[in-house]
């Protein structure tokens, strides 16, 4: 098997501990007085990706997805996880010490609090926790007369013996050539939000928005390059930055002389009390700080004021240079892809391939592309999932070690991934037909995708006013599957960072995005549909949300989306009997865009660009 | 000119009181040492409709619309309308005394504290604003070193000579045939509820939920039919109804006798403070209930919980009697339309027919049709909109004999009615083409006429998952105008009650509507588009939420609308150019089961079942 830089296809997941490191940590609570301990996947950053210092959770139980919350009662443990999670969880974990509950059946808080007892008492980590979550969680236990009790130092970490040390990679500076905004004018957008409101400081709890506001990235997570640290900007003078002192390389120091004052992590704490003791008011968004950092400042005597992180709005709205990059990174991912997809139709044909495989030469092109045509490939932008026939319905699958299969001619074949360029960040998903010349999908198949196609290209092509929300747009992804009578159980897009975390907000396309769609922002496009046992099927491309603009005098402004993501869909999937003329239209467009665009960097590659021209040519009724 | 029985066309606005009228408040103030005023329109119990002696807001100003809010400083007054109301603020108020602004641009709370000074009082009447409304204002006043102060007796009040007296017409019962659940199922329901929250009394404040709750109606609000009062339901044992003591006959008290105390509403305030000084825990919809009665509880000791008032979600799921009774209402209320339609099409072909007549003429054919075929009509739904050529482009006009205009052949004319009848409450719009035979209207009518109608084909024809909301369905019915550049400034539908108010919630389709569609709910169904100074065009169905049913064995379950309202559209308006063959295909089944349903109760009327065969015939290429 080749060997990947950026992706472990090991299965870490230790069930056969949990029992042994359940038990210590019920002997932890028994000292304690608690009769129950709440442990969600998280750090305290609220990061989604976590350092391997910080993965308590799969410590304690192997379970490894990205989201889950365990509750460990003296004779219980339970697991509850979302629909993507539920399958896995089930098999990563020891059924007999941990019951997994989907979240959907069971609210956490609520199952919790019919199990506590009258002045029982439940523990938790208040760095892992907001003050929105305690808040809630301490109501509902507090009806049955039972606490909800911060914790330090996290029992779980007195256990972890064997606990990896944290990253010590360097942070570093995002040039202004890709952030297309200086740190002071950064600044200036966020103080002005400031003075809307009667705080006096902000305190900047997520590590997107400190490392957006200071123009700086790092090492410390996988996949995403932030730079684990606080920010606080007051109304007035300097801002201060808290990392670990020994990450601050001069160059970094020397660029932020001017607008911040970098200060050591362990500082963060005294400077939070004495804000306090000088009854400041402190904006800070309850709904992501960690509690630890409210009681901090609540115990000093300030003024918390609660309102959403002033980063978050800017840092979405791409500038002109991100926007500029965005293409850029698109381009130089598009031609990787289409490297790796002409390689596959022919390579996979036969059944020789499998998803391990598949994973690690689409990195090995992301890397060669990168190389040859621009600014190199700083890492995957997370675990590629490379998920053939039935895997393709566990929508967040990872192929491991264990579950590795190969591509069977006559299959489905899903790919979601995406790359890390210092000018930009990619997320996107093809899904293709695995076989020989000649072979067909059945009809069922191509009448599945082409609905999913159908509602990819309603969101490609809509045109809504201001004000329009990611709640209004959902359903146009969704009606062609609804009429006939299926759905995903995802959300149809999230919004996306530069050079930044793969998933940001504050915009997102689902059932409930309350966020209003404006000029900058990128998103994901991604309706899908899945056959549970028999495949899956996903269609992503990143889309930018254009300004607003008026086609004639007696209409109104309408804002639209460009396509970044550059990548034909397999056309052998569609079922040409139900694409409108128009659709049909867009995605002959879509795809003579797609090869003016990849063909020049593909130039010396006879065999690639004739793959993009036969996978790039009109379609045909 | 024809009387009208249900409406009147007189403008009662008297813009030349104002000045005499807010000076006179302006030395109560100065008494009182009130800085400025705060007056919402809105009674005691958020009415949408008011008695007229309620209507404090068109008294003091001469605007008459159904929502506004006045502040009133020592300099200055200014009225506070949104966009369906600028224009004719604007025309109904004294420019000199008051200045109209547009809530889009001016929230009124912030205009205040921008005016407030340290210091400064602000009053308002604590029945008029909600507890969530009033700590709101006071949270943005206080900033400003301000204070917002509620005044009882309200000095507007104290002013008001001529007052009118409130309505004195009994309470009735609404049966359970029409109802389709006793009063004790409903208390069950009500009391299910109140057992998820850890209150132990439940204060309904709405009159709709108190109306529904005890299956009893009034006549004390012009066009709809609640009863104004209180109810309080324990956890356990009798529930209480506070109502005016002579307004209730014996058969009602006879028929809830054993299910509720019925008291007179001076006792509710007395009940309160007993409940507090008891400790109760009350259930209350901060964002409904009167600021004052929440005051009582305080005052008195209570604890209250927030929460959606309970009778709201059971209330808007109609039961299978209101369902019936609903599609006789629409048969009933469709067969005097037609008789209307038809009339007007000749009548008015000659531009001899006026906004007042057409509207007398169609509130004739309501009480005719109903006479004859079934429940007679209780009222009309609200006032008819009776809109000639640009009249149409005023979302909410209401024809005066000041306004008041012909039909000109060549134009649109925009009708939006309803009547209540005891089975169910309708509400339709129909947009015409006036003008003698071969006479048609131009390509922009038509393109714009069918933009909307596809919209509202859309809506009718979608099948969604539980879990949908209205933001979610909202853009389906705006697509094509968005996609043409252009949109309509108001929601897509509301909820609609049985034989109740025609505005009822939870569930609305707009940008915003949160709440989850639900088998049983009946809403509206309008699109929309307005041309200013040319025409307006609005096409409106009520829909009613179907069970979810799945089609096949690996399909999922879908819900899907019923169409209610039965009555063509004007095919002369449609551009078929425009319409895909499945939108056809929608609208000829449609016309055939308006045709079906609407022929039996026009028997022996050949010339509207000689219109009904015209209009329903299969549309032609």
């Amino acid at each position: 098997m080749k060997s990947s830089r950026f992706q472990s296809f090991e299965d870490v997941s230790q069930p056969e501990k949990a029992r042994e490191r359940i038990t210590a940590l019920r002997k932890i609570m028994d000292a304690k007085g608690l009769a129950a301990w709440v442990l969600p996947r998280t750090d305290a950053w609220r990061n989604e990706y976590l350092r391997a210092c910080d993965e308590r959770l799969a410590w304690l139980t192997g379970f490894t997805g990205s989201a889950g919350l365990l509750i460990v009662l003296k004779e219980q443990a339970a697991l509850f996880v979302d629909g993507r999670y539920t399958l896995q969880a089930a098999e990563q974990v020891d059924g007999d010490v941990i019951t997994v509950l989907p979240v959907a059946d069971h609210r956490p808080v609520d199952w919790l609090a019919e199990r506590m007892e009258q002045g029982g008492k439940a523990g938790f980590d208040p760095w892992l926790m907001s003050r929105a979550e305690v808040r809630r969680w301490r109501q509902k236990l507090e009806r049955k007369g039972a606490t909800f009790v911060p914790v330090l130092p996290d029992p779980v970490d007195a256990l972890w013996e064997d606990r990896p040390p944290p990253p010590e990679g360097k942070i570093f500076l995002h040039p202004e050539r890709f952030a297309g905004m200086a740190v002071a004018g950064k600044l200036e957008l966020v103080r002005k939000r400031l003075s809307e409101t009667d705080a006096d400081h902000v305190l900047i709890t997520g590590t997107e928005s400190t490392s957006w506001l200071f123009n700086i990235r790092g090492h410390d997570i996988p996949h995403t390059p932030v730079v684990l640290g606080w920010s606080l900007v007051p109304a007035e003078g300097m801002a201060e930055l808290f990392v670990e002192p020994g990450k601050v390389p001069e160059e970094v120091s020397e660029a932020l002389s001017e607008v911040a004052f970098i200060r050591p992590v362990q500082a963060l704490e005294a400077r939070l009390r004495e804000l306090g003791e000088r009854g400041a008011r402190v904006l800070v968004d309850e709904g992501h700080a960690a509690e630890e950092l409210l009681r901090i400042l609540d115990e000093a005597g300030a003024t918390t004021v609660t309102g959403q992180d002033p980063c978050i709005l800017p840092k979405a709205c791409k500038t002109e240079a991100e926007q500029a990059g965005a293409r850029v990174a698109h381009a130089r991912d598009g031609a990787a892809l289409a490297r790796f997809l002409c390689w596959l139709e022919t390579a996979a044909a036969d059944g020789s391939v499998d998803e391990i495989a598949a994973a690690v030469k689409l990195e090995e092109f992301r890397v060669d592309t990168a190389e040859r045509v621009g600014e190199p490939l700083f890492d995957l932008s997370f675990d590629t999932i490379s998920a053939a026939g039935p895997h393709g319905a566990i929508v967040h699958y990872r192929v491991t070690t264990r579950s590795n299969r190969p591509l069977r001619p006559g299959e489905l074949y899903l790919v979601d991934s995406g790359g890390q360029y210092r000018d930009g960040t990619t997320d996107v998903t093809r899904t293709v037909f695995v076989g020989p010349p000649g072979m067909k999908p059945d009809a069922e198949m191509r009448r599945h995708y082409t609905l999913v196609l159908k509602g990819m290209i309603a969101l490609s092509r809509v045109r809504f006013p201001k004000g329009t929300t990611g709640a209004n747009l959902d359903a146009l992804a969704r009606q062609f599957l609804w009429a006939a009578g299926l759905d995903y159980d995802h959300g149809t897009g999230h919004g996306v960072g530069s050079f930044l975390s793969v998933h940001e907000g504050p915009q997102n396309i689902s059932r409930i995005g309350r966020a209003e769609f404006r000029p900058g922002m990128i998103t994901s496009n991604e309706p899908g549909f899945y056959l549970e046992g028999r495949y899956g099927i996903r269609i992503e491309n990143l889309i930018l949300c254009r300004e607003p603009t008026r086609r004639a005098e007696n209409e109104r402004e309408m804002m639209s989306f460009e396509t970044l993501t550059l990548c034909p869909v397999d056309r052998r999937l569609i079922d040409m009997t139900l694409l409108e003329p128009d659709e049909r239209a867009w995605l002959d467009g879509y795809h003579r865009h797609v090869r003016e665009a990849l063909s020049p960097l593909l130039e010396g590659d006879a065999e690639t660009l004739a793959w993009l021209e036969r996978a790039c040519a009109p379609l045909r009724r």
